[in-house]
């Protein structure tokens, strides 16, 4: 006889009041609690990850990967150092990057000047112009996970705005004429949706202003999310770069016809900000949740032992372990004889395990065990016989929960507004407003002055409804508005 | 009935006459035509690692996390800038790497002073005082896989002396007492035995002369290797620190009795010079082979097809492949269409896959493929029913073979002698030679010169038999020897 899976305790997930009340203060302590990261090195804005950072990090790079691996990309690794020669060749992206860049210097020699990789556009080009000769040398796609250096001047923040940005993927493409290029730029949005998707955060996709597009950039299309405290993030961007680097390095090709033509250039990247954003967004007053699918521990089994029955409550407690190990599940026993239960319950909830696994004396006897969801701190008595089962519709269970909950957050935080009071008192309620505004640059910056926020761009995501309405530029009121603009406050 | 194994050629593997006769020209030849990394990247010292290269290098890597994952190591990320007033306490460690270090700095910005860390020591150890509060908290075993550099003023090498080493695992331990440090010691010595002997790569253990011992130590353990011209590859060094970091980062344990003591600290390296190693030891003039556990691609199928045969060949390359890949083995159907079967084989052998599939009309008709050896050139008929069998059989030989042929070429180039006459003829023919030292370092240093080569250092992989004879120092005939010395040309 099996038993059945029981709910024996109803959803009653943490408050989120902490993490509300200062995000990045709670931010901070998860982090410094977790043992995710270390915010206490000696230099401004470079931070260090801790083992059980990074094993997340990892998991989260494999996922990176996978997706970029499957897709035609090739992964190479690139030198940090560029010649300042060949940074500032192309004018925009110089002048966009100029003020962040850290020189390199050796005591005593001059000649070379070199830089510390701000993106690595300006170190692929020149050896694209080798590796490329003819249109079966198109397309090129090649990324690499590195660090790239910016010297922030802005306040920083870890993981979210640093120095030394570590988890940089960055890739790097070229195409034999513009339709190509673009059919790359949408293959990346398809990406990074898969990606994130995978870590179970909520995105808007906007084209960014021309104001705030990638320096030597066509255009960029960008990844924001929303973090609890209404701020938005650039969680990945995506730009179309046109020819404006290959005229510059004179990356050409020979066509079939004989002719000679500039290849089509685009690059992509993500960074460790995607990881901040995971963690925030899935936070609690108590800690956090990994997805399951990123998650180093998807199930801690906590064997709950009181004097003399601690032979038979361990051995059933390894059984368990070494059968889920066995089905695929990352699972951990947590065996400390000098720790309590409860400290152990409070320990993996803030690490964010999905899936606390406890066994006493009484579900030895029962052959069961109980699972205590991270997400809603739901608890189910389950038979053994059920347990593989039981574990994996449960943590697929937690990862539906953290996705559709935080893209309800996101949904529910995006509004419109027709009116400078409208937009200014959404702005005010931690929300993301979307603006009609003509197209006209001038026009689109008054809007960031008037409501003190900043323009994500024109939503790629969601239908351009403006040209049915008789709708008038939020901040030149003498035009027609042809755009949504969408506005928010940003990290 | 199932065809038995047979073999159709015999071993006549490719002559070594290129390889010898320049071995860095052929090495740059090899790593641009087998597409390994490409060496015209225009900054001194820094190289670019193209797609083939790094799936070989990722394959290095996972071996390395392996190893050190599965010893009690736990992975972690620091900033690559550590500020001078860290990297300069340690008055050895400064003096040793100062020349070498670059300086970092942001356009008009004073203050900080930094530099890119040529290792790690002094940007761990701040943190391991934060970490390390009891003995509970000892041993404490980190390690990470970074770009470390070095401004060098030798001449720069291709994956062997390079300014950005971008594969640098450095681990980083710390200990209650010496005796737990060099336990410590012995088992990084053994992981790296483990990761060499994978790679196929004969090695010697020395421990260096003090005149040569990483700046900071209390002793360094090295790993050379040898390369067909004769000389020596250090490809990884041990180093025991003592408490020569921790006395001077004040990092300290409280005792069980209540006292304060300072934490023995090792750290030990190993970089992507290992996979320049493993590629020219098993070079050859036509290419290499990659040992099989560290393979891209395993085996390569072939499909010879003339004429009208196309469809039945490629159907059965693609059965052959399929299977071969369910039973785990990284497989790759070569299908082009405009190479002949001729330039596959060259293409192929020289990017080192190890075993060769070919599959012709008559290979079908038979129900059997061909088996080609990348190390012997050997070649077998084998009948489709045998197929995993004898691919994964063949795999294993190659392996063994590598590892046997090379260690073979390493031990017969070691060679003892008590003369300087001896000696010199011996490094003349491209040997190691090991003569007597009195173990002083004046002596030491006199070799040096006499031989015009390099001490690598004190035998730890044989036996010192010094004891028994009566030997005298090979530089200060009035002093008695006790130890070898071993010295070679060095890389």
């Amino acid at each position: 006889m099996t038993n059945p899976m029981q709910l024996i305790r109803a959803a009653r997930p943490h408050p989120r009041e902490k993490l509300k009340g200062n995000l990045m203060e709670w931010f901070h302590w998860l982090l410094r609690e977790a043992e995710i990261y270390d915010i206490r090195y000696p230099v401004k804005g470079a931070f260090v990850w801790r083992p059980y950072g990074m094993k997340i990090r990892r998991n989260v790079e494999a996922v990176i990967r996978e997706l970029h691996d499957s897709t035609g990309h090739q992964e190479v690794l690139f030198p940090v150092f560029i010649p300042y020669e060949f940074f500032s060749k192309e004018s925009q992206h110089i002048r966009g990057f100029e003020s962040e860049v850290f020189w390199v210097s050796k005591g005593g020699e001059a000649g070379e000047r070199l830089i510390l990789r701000p993106t690595s556009e300006t170190a692929m080009m020149p050896m694209f112009k080798l590796w490329i000769q003819d249109h079966r040398d198109l397309p090129l796609a090649v990324y690499q996970i590195v660090s790239v250096f910016r010297a922030e001047t802005k306040m920083t923040n870890p993981m979210i705005r640093v120095r030394e940005i570590s988890m940089f993927k960055e890739a790097h493409t070229a195409h034999a004429d513009r339709e190509d290029a673009e059919r790359q730029v949408r293959l990346a949005v398809d990406i990074y949706k898969k990606i994130f998707d995978k870590m179970c955060i909520p995105y808007l996709i906007s084209q960014r202003p021309e104001w705030d597009k990638f320096a030597g950039a066509v255009y960029t299309i960008a990844f924001d999310t929303i973090l609890p405290d209404g701020r938005t993030l650039q969680i990945g961007t995506v730009h179309y770069l046109g020819t404006n680097f290959s005229k510059v390095f004179e990356v050409t090709y020979l066509r079939p016809d004989g002719s000679h033509e500039y290849v089509h250039t685009t690059s992509y990247g993500i960074s460790e900000r995607s990881i901040a954003a995971m963690l925030i967004i899935h936070g609690d007053d108590a800690g956090t949740t990994i997805p399951p699918a990123l998650a180093p521990i998807q199930a801690v089994v906590v064997p709950i032992i009181y004097g003399e029955e601690r032979k038979a409550v361990m051995e059933a407690a390894s059984s368990v372990a070494e059968r889920l190990r066995a089905s695929g599940v990352r699972v951990h026993i947590d065996d400390r004889e000098d720790k309590t239960p409860g400290w152990k319950f409070y320990y993996w909830e803030l690490k964010g395990v999905p899936l606390r696994i406890e066994i006493g004396k009484r579900d030895v006897e029962q052959r069961s065990v109980v699972l205590a969801r991270r997400d809603t701190l739901e608890k189910y008595s389950v038979g053994l016989d059920e347990l593989e089962d039981a574990v994996k519709k449960l943590l697929g269970e937690i990862e539906e929960n953290l996705r559709r909950s935080a893209w309800d957050r996101l949904r529910s935080s995006v509004v419109k507004a027709e009116s400078l009071e409208e937009a200014r008192k959404a702005l005010g309620e931690g929300k993301i407003v979307e603006v009609p505004w003509s197209g006209d640059n001038d026009c689109g910056l008054k809007i960031d002055e008037l409501l003190q926020a900043d323009a994500l761009g024109i939503p790629m995501d969601a239908p351009a409804d403006v040209g049915g309405g008789d709708l008038r530029d939020l901040a030149c009121p003498d035009k027609k508005a042809s755009y949504w603009l969408r506005v928010s406050e940003r990290y």
